[in-house]
């Protein structure tokens, strides 16, 4: 019935995510614990009900104009998904097939990287991170990937990789450079201008992360309208609801709410820096709102397990070089000193 | 920069989407012309926030329930998409792939079945409709699609492919059976039953015609958990967002005030019908919610042009078979003698 790439691929394996009202501390997908802005739900509360009875403008320029207006990028420069995970795939529809068009990434990294290569399907080459996280450019640029994947703040590492490297990679790949920034809104800086240097890079964005609206599904991208026009092509033509579109569009505008936010999390993810530190966890420092934390003796496993037992979902990736970590979310303040104490009646 | 088969190809059009507001008759891309079920609406507006900070369930079972209910279906029997559009992209993906896995249907129908195959791609055997609009059985047979798709009611035609023929089709087929009910609400008989028969079947449905749930992007499939289980693995896992989710449930919930809107949809559809040939249109009987019409003189782009022109969108199709053809949405019995007054003007 299937492809012979589906039938042997698995599927991606998305974290937990248990209802809304269940009694959990959810530290497992780097949702932001801060509410969205009150003038997005507030879009949300008096949106004309028009809007939901008619198809979505299939290019969602409303939000366009938001990003343009928050980013001092031309709106043309942008395409809307369906959450950043759907121009991942539209990329990857669009740009690599086969061993003659391949998709190439560091690892560790995010792992549907390779679960949309393998469903192209398109060969994939993986050059591990060193211990130090320097980017590997001679090897990506010599792998020629038609796509090359660089998450920057990268998960689960936490690292953000310096613009001189992804200079360098964008001047020397014939393909399309991604840089996906998912996780931007908690880092020391952003690539984006490298998008204006060349016709090659895109830059992918998240509402999920930084604008506390994973339940919308809201991502964009940012490129030379001439890799933009191939995007479209690939895209699905109503991608982005006509909610998301004006709920995002006001997200976007309160762009003070989101740093706002932004900056409570950067000193919780400080503190629980220390705390972890202090519990004996190795930890590295992190761009993201999250942090990777390995405990001294090979347990991270366990401490999944009866974390989550304990009602608190942090995430273990069974995995080549992460078997001994676990990736937590920042919470609140509240939340990390709750998840410190189990931590501490644990050991 | 782009695969072969994407720089090859044009992207699919959508039918032109003016934003609320704008003054206009807008019967173009069959939307229902009345709001969507006030039930629906009140979720929206009292949805807890935390519904947005968080990842959507990636199965939306709060909305399989509801179309389990609703349907008498089990909930592990059902897949949801961002709009059913999203489903017929994750079919192509899982099933479709050049010269070997042919996408076969007969023509003329939804022009996104095309769009999809050269994307993937996969070759595409279009079997043209008879005059008379009897399913071309032995031809669609012969072709030995891995998908096959048949819309029914179809597209702009508006008529029903008969069961029985349907069943000798998902019979004699090795591949999957795609039977598209986006249409049905309007409809005479559904073809849901055969799933339940044949595990190569799977039947679509959409909430943006009889739902009025257009700019929400909502659809599903329903089939044999064995055929569920390849579509699984290539739908993106946040595909639908939670407000869909939850405000979905809500009209599938609404059975009734769904119903009484088709049943106003089908009274205005036959008055257009007979109205329309009292014109010297030459008007199809239609099972959709939408006339497939020719005018007496070769004048339909004319027409679609004029009527452009006076704030009144009808569809106009630029290919062979249609060019003398208007496919007009059933509006409310206003906007459709607004439409006849404005075709008399013209003529």
């Amino acid at each position: 019935m299937f492809r012979p790439a589906i039938a042997a691929m698995t599927g991606y394996t998305p974290g937990e995510q248990p209802k809304p009202g269940t009694p959990i501390i959810k530290l497992n997908t780097n949702e932001n614990p801060y509410p969205p802005s009150p003038k997005a739900v507030e879009v949300l509360r008096t949106l004309d009900i028009e809007w939901l009875r008619r198809y979505p403008d299939p290019y969602a320029r409303e939000f366009c104009n938001a990003v343009s207006e928050a980013l001092k990028v031309p709106s043309d420069w942008i395409i809307v998904g369906n959450g950043s995970d759907d121009l991942l795939n539209t990329l990857v529809r669009a740009c690599a097939e086969g061993s003659d068009r391949k998709v190439v990434y560091p690892m560790p990294t995010y792992v549907l990287y390779r679960t949309l290569s393998a469903m192209q399907p398109a060969e994939v080459v993986e050059i591990p991170y060193p211990e130090d996280f320097q980017l590997p450019i001679d090897k990506l640029i010599a792998a020629n990937g038609a796509i090359t994947f660089i998450a920057s703040p990268n998960s689960p590492s936490g690292h953000c990789v310096p613009l001189t490297d992804l200079r360098q990679l964008a001047s020397q790949l014939a393909g399309v450079l991604v840089i996906d920034e998912a996780y931007i809104d908690f880092a020391e800086y952003s690539a984006l201008s490298l998008v204006q240097e060349f016709e090659n890079v895109i830059v992918l964005r998240t509402l999920s992360k930084g604008y506390s609206l994973a339940g919308l599904r809201l991502g964009f991208g940012i490129a030379n309208p001439k890799l933009l026009a191939g995007l479209f092509k690939v895209k699905d033509s109503y991608n982005v609801d006509a909610i998301a579109t004006l709920v995002g569009a006001a997200a976007m505008r309160d762009q003070q709410y989101k740093n706002t936010c932004a900056e409570k999390v950067k000193a919780s993810r400080a503190k629980l820096t220390i705390d972890l530190r202090k519990l004996g966890f190795t930890v590295r420092d992190s761009q993201g709102n999250f942090v990777l934390a390995t405990p001294t003796t090979s347990q991270a496993e366990y401490l999944y397990q009866s974390l989550k037992q304990r009602g608190i979902l942090v995430r273990y990736f069974n995995q080549p070089g992460l078997t001994d970590k676990l990736r937590i979310t920042v919470g609140n303040d509240e939340q990390n000193q709750l998840l410190l104490t189990n931590l501490i009646d644990l050991s």
